[in-house]
């Protein structure tokens, strides 16, 4: 049976990447939603970033947008911003979806030069990584197709094999890469990276230190996700997560609006294999949210409060007992095994952890009384467009 | 058993709608896809619209959606536009999502002076479409939540109720109201008007001349389209289709492009409809699709022909033969009189009522060679901006 | 806020209607898991019933299948029975789905003999439940196509609309009907009433004690069946509920198993309208699940302890709060009032309940305790067939 | 451009293997559907399979259930009994479910003894196989979950992995396994071999000659299947087919009854593969559907003639157009060399293939004239049990 000091020690090991893009203003198709405070800049972003690792303490890193962050910053510029407000750059996040070369595919265009272009893009990632001092390249292709018949769905997989290894031997030995997959959008009749099975292929295909990513989101409903977790696990193929939560498609909740108890399972996946192995796993754990109508900063910790009661409550399940009564074939026990972990009150538990680290016991009111939000509304209104864009 | 007749007459009632945002750029949450040729402004649009109709004969009408055909524009001058082209302008479709204020929702916001705002706006709709001459208005409402507890669903229900009251009795006598469904997004917890059962409530709500639109995209996976249609026609309750086809969600991809055989069944319950009741159905045939990676024209010609065609194999279906296996209990005759309708080839029969009617036989070809895009192109390409905006 | 006292008041209100087909075997068309201790009779089964109210308090009525438990019993010995064991017998469930001559449908059927048989079970009906004191006629239809064709979408409806009210106008003043919709199985084209809209309308065709009920496991993925409950609670048309859990499609998995937050959010809806109007909605509150694995006794019982927290925790809702952050459209404070009831550890306060009610304060313990598994399977397993069938 | 020498190629080198389950009562866990002609033994199973074959010419060899084909019957004798009607003894489909010791999983329960149990009926499958010259031990397992926390998953994986080894290595060198996925039923919260991912990776744990077997029903809505079938074949990791259609989840509906155009497109996939290596894959084409309402004989055959149609367009592609078109970026004719291919009425090509080969051209019609169905229900009429069973 946990105790507290488990639960501590848990949340003590839990590092949470921000995703710079979070604070930024975003939408939908049919236009952005346009927030007074939202960050415009790398230098806003790293700001509000802090501000949540002030309140969490667990969110040191934050993860960059290649295309987004840095045209026109320079690599040591934005570390050393990173440094001075107790930041590290995390994982390089290349973009190959935005320019409209790529509306026939990026790696997969039928077109070489384009692929060449992409690769030099992603090949300039890793260089960005390393110069950033950054371990870990995140990659996700909205390479897909809208029409039966527009693409050849083998060669399309040949050339996504040839360019991942490509960019994988260009990564020193200290860097990883992350390969993520989606099932739709921005592509609505096939995706090259379509799921994790294809996502583990091509990883296989890259090399060695290629993993699989896993966005929560990035599922058609009904798929099991903690299932697709424990499986990868085994196969020593998890590399790490982007966490939201969704009630129909890639909708980019916050954590645990929807369904707060597969996140939950999700973790004890994670918790399971630690307690079993006694080791702690190389996962890097980053939110990829689309904050549209909440606060940016106050969803962001909103999101780091949700992922670490779950985790305090992933923490707390009996394995023991539970391993005992799936022995027994005891099917109502064990599942009561998760649901009374997870019935467990760990607001206690987290507000006493806090106070041990010297952080505020109610993180979203202690920033909320802060001012950063109204701080940075006075100082970047003036600086955003004012539209959020049209459908058509 | 149909003969060429029938199908050439039905050719001859078919009229389709085309939507004037079709012919704009469009894309995805992740950016635009832009292409020379697409339409800027309304001029652009009928202009893209004239030679659809040019080369297909069935498409005089054109939606207009109110705020990005008529900032700027006078009605008389936009009913001259048309005019002066040989087209019609048909129904006027607001546009309640589009403006900041409405982020959290339009007439079912909380705040009492942005649901004015929002009902001035259909009240200001109906007007136009009173100038313009058009006897349709057609209302899709972004309106719902994107997490649980924001809004309260009675209160919102209410409201919406009471809009659309307000503006059905300023509806001068000629003119319908469609209520539009959708199951999610913009909105990604719920939706005010999630399905054809709310659509169908608000437009009794609403009064006699409001009716259901049915958008064929608009659908969780797994519902039985045909099935709501001829549910909707025993009540009274179709008013109009948005056509296009879908794979995963809204998909807005061109008809019958993942799915023939859905939209040859659905409109075979509307041939069967007015085969039994002798009646032309009064109902309006519109387009709504986004020609992300499709030349805009050329997918609307792609699109009416494959109505068309649906439609010509619809109406070849053996209603008699299918009724007497289906009081036979005849499953598989039942069955094959619907397979055999749909196995047939029926370009033949569409090339020769072209012939007929003075059309060209390849409109896709015709119009390829009629040297439309690259004119549209030289004089559009000028005016476009630059980029197609950013994710975040 | 509410405090301990408005729970307790909520949770005496609660009475929920055990299914008499949850104690008997079940399983998938692949065949049937055998329990020993598993109901034959419909004795057994009100022993098992009876079992589960000793224990929860809350379960004092029986719902009842008119084929599975009135084939050579008495009206007047099975009320004797259930009162002989502080039960009552509830809600009467027709089959128009087991005998062979509904395999293309029953009210709905193409052949008016079958229709009128059909209509001549549910009168029985009516008359069983006038014998045994009920005033709930709980209809679910089967009836649908396999294959495009197969059927006549519109001629069904009617047949439905007119057997509906002929049974209405058969019911005493005192019985109400709740008609139940279900999007697929057994029926695997379309299902002729496949949704809440479908239901709804024949409710309304029946007569004004027709009302819907909503079996929370018979809906598309996606679906938000708390908007839909509160979409027919302002309609009027609210009549009842078969509570279970599923993750793919009927699944029929015990309540809260798969998805807590989402029970809670729904049993939310009824308390808000509640509070609101002050006044105890007329609603059914009935299981209806397969317990192929868990123990059928057990597996009640867990169920029962699972609404009871579940509408614990929707009763600690700050209903104040949540409405004025509404109000101030403060997304992130109305989500977490939902999110801070539903985090609430309620189990000590069910266990005080409990104590006050002299009820076992562990039922799943109590009744494991109790021996009456054992007792049931040495009674009951020599009258078992000895095979759970096949699929093939 | 294929001409009709290209298509009757490829209708000559196709067989469909037919299972013998597929002309068996089946039904739902509601019932089953009985029909008066229904199979019951092995005889009256391959008499149906050789009336297919008599009308069809390609379907010349017989799946067979070990459980309900081979209790009581001789290798030899069932071997004998398929050759007197000009068939072969297909693949050997294991059964691991239908026996209660296996409610809580076969090669994945906790107790050792039921694992060795199940093993050992597979290795006995093996030895059947061995007996009846298949070459095909074709796996599907239902083993899964209903509960989250019942079961460990990677324990359950390793389970799997070691007894697909153990089956493997005993298999004779002339003996491919098939390793068939799907995601839910009849386990409802997680199946051990959920989808392709890891039917290819229990499959490549097995051994070289283990590959995947693709039911087109086994996918949850919106999966692209003919986008999985080519990453298969690109991997190399494709072995065969389990046809028939769906609307909702596995339905087990006939061959491109609901969705023709996806099994097109499917089958396109394999064509292109084959054109391109310009070899002939070595892959199973198998039906498995479930005939509940149509009759099982006329079911089969036509679903056999589906199947040829939808090959015949598949074969009319124009693949060296269609190549060009995709180089080129044009997304309208890419999809038009599809859609043009689907567009062809193939049935009077079907019906001078049929006629080269000495077969009916209407096989459905010259089934219904042979008076098969009427001898088949004459003899085993009698031998039926009189009830379809019950849900409860």
């Amino acid at each position: 049976m946990p105790d507290l000091d488990d639960v501590f020690a848990g949340l003590d090991r839990l590092r949470i990447e921000l995703p710079s893009w979070g604070f930024a203003d975003t939408g939908t198709r049919f236009g952005k939603y346009l927030q007074d405070a939202a960050a415009i800049t790398l230098e806003d972003k790293l700001d509000d970033a802090a501000e949540v690792h002030r309140v969490t303490g667990c969110c040191p890193r934050v993860a960059v947008h290649v295309l987004w962050d840095f045209e026109g910053e320079e690599a040591g510029d934005a570390t050393q911003m990173a440094t001075a407000r107790g930041l590290r750059l995390g994982s390089v996040n290349p973009n190959l979806f935005q320019h409209q070369c790529y509306r026939l595919g990026s790696v997969a265009n039928e077109d070489a030069s384009i692929r060449r272009r992409a690769i030099e893009h992603l090949l300039r990632s890793v260089e960005l990584g390393r110069a950033i001092g950054s371990d870990v390249l995140s990659l996700w292709f909205a390479d897909g197709t809208n029409y039966p018949g527009q693409g050849h769905f083998r060669r399309r997989k040949r050339w996504f094999e040839s360019a991942l290894r490509e960019v994988h031997d260009a990564m020193p030995a200290s860097m990883r890469m992350l390969v993520e997959y989606k099932p739709f959008e921005p592509a609505f009749y096939h995706t090259d990276v379509a799921d994790w099975g294809m996502a583990a292929a091509f990883a296989r295909a890259a090399g060695p230190r290629a993993k699989v990513l896993v966005d929560t989101g990035h599922h058609l409903l009904g798929q099991n996700i903690e299932h697709i977790v424990a499986f990868l696990l085994d196969e020593g193929m998890l590399g790490g997560f982007h966490f939201n939560d969704r009630h129909y498609a890639d909708d980019d909740l916050t954590v645990g609006s929807i369904d707060p108890y597969r996140i939950f399972r999700i973790l004890f996946e994670l918790v399971q294999f630690e307690r079993e192995s006694d080791q702690v796993l190389p996962i890097d754990y980053m939110i990829d949210q689309s904050h549209n109508l909440k606060p940016k900063v106050e969803a962001m910790i909103q999101t780091v409060d949700t992922v670490q009661a779950m985790l305090a409550k992933a923490l707390l399940v009996d394995v023991e007992a539970l391993e005992s009564a799936r022995r027994a074939g005891d099917v109502v026990d064990a599942e009561r095994r998760l649901a009374d972990a997870f019935a467990t009150d760990v607001r206690p538990m987290l507000g006493e952890w806090r106070r041990r680290h010297g952080l505020p016991t109610d993180p979203i009111g202690d920033h909320r009384a802060s001012g950063h939000v109204e701080r940075a509304a006075a100082t970047r209104l003036g600086r955003k467009p004012s539209s959020g864009g049209s459908y058509a």
